[in-house]
């Protein structure tokens, strides 16, 4: 499928709904346990997506628009979600990445944009030149990759209990890929 | 984590509301997609989901209380839905989802299962001897299994839109498991 901004906007919004319907006064056993090491919990994640909502995903689009390729976008703190979100409640973090979602679509929305813009070239510190249509697509695709970690270090919590089951669940054979 | 009953059901009773919040109404360049050959789009595992509420779970905890060991449970098809599901549109099927499950779930909690219940015996056609608290596990990281899988079937529909930023987007490097 083909870069869309409607298409893509269509999982942006839905994200915090599902994240809220999956995790929302859900037992912390669920929620505040990882897979282990410096893996991350249910917790963690959603820390995570909060922190990019703030200073990642419409950072990077108006530094498109304003500077193309001439300014590298600011790198992404991988660990800030561990400072910021410290002792929250997870229903809180839940409605505060809902509400940064929404004023960050209506501040998409409000740009206006057209074809022509999506071909726009922009920076990474790391990957070099990309596109602002490669930035909103990997925008819904990172919603998608938090969400297949999220139901992958769930399941983790229950490796032991579902026995000799375990063979035939591909989630608790997923080894990550790195998310 | 140990079984629970009701850690299971806080999973079992979520799932059809975050698949509402995920798949109603999307378009179906995300929902009607696969991953290429025989692969399940998300449509597919809707389908798949309802007809392990038909067959599968419930109907495996009757016979482990009914039979224990001494009947095999009946082996399950996984490829019915392409038969039940087929021309039904999506909402249609989220819904009748969400309805079956809860059918299901007020039976299970009518049974008012007690500890020592979770040790009773059944056999499993190919796996042999299963408990039904792994049975119970495991209709819950059933759904989690398949949260893992629509996550990646709809990011692998964007997987030449995000460009170079793919080498950081774990979901498009899962190669499935078997699920």
């Amino acid at each position: 499928m083909e870069f869309s901004i409607n298409k893509s906007i269509e999982i942006l919004e839905r994200t915090p709904y599902v994240l809220i319907q999956l995790a929302n006064n859900l037992s912390e056993d669920w929620t505040m346990n990882n897979e282990g090491g410096e893996t991350w919990s249910v917790f963690d994640v959603i820390g995570h997506l909060i922190h990019g909502e703030l200073t990642d995903w419409m950072p990077r689009v108006r530094t498109i628009l304003e500077h193309g390729e001439s300014r590298a976008f600011d790198p992404f703190d991988r660990l800030a979600q561990e400072r910021e979100s410290k002792g929250k409640p997870l229903p809180e973090l839940l409605d505060e990445f809902a509400r940064l979602r929404a004023q960050n679509l209506n501040a998409l929305r409000a740009m206006n944009l057209q074809s022509p813009d999506f071909d726009r070239r922009g920076r990474h510190p790391a990957l070099g030149v990309v596109t602002l249509s490669q930035l909103l697509a990997t925008w819904a695709v990172h919603d998608l990759t938090h969400l297949h970690q999220l139901s992958r270090v769930m399941a983790y919590q229950y490796r032991d209990a579902v026995g000799p089951w375990s063979a035939y669940l591909g989630v608790l054979h997923c080894e990550g890929h790195g998310s």
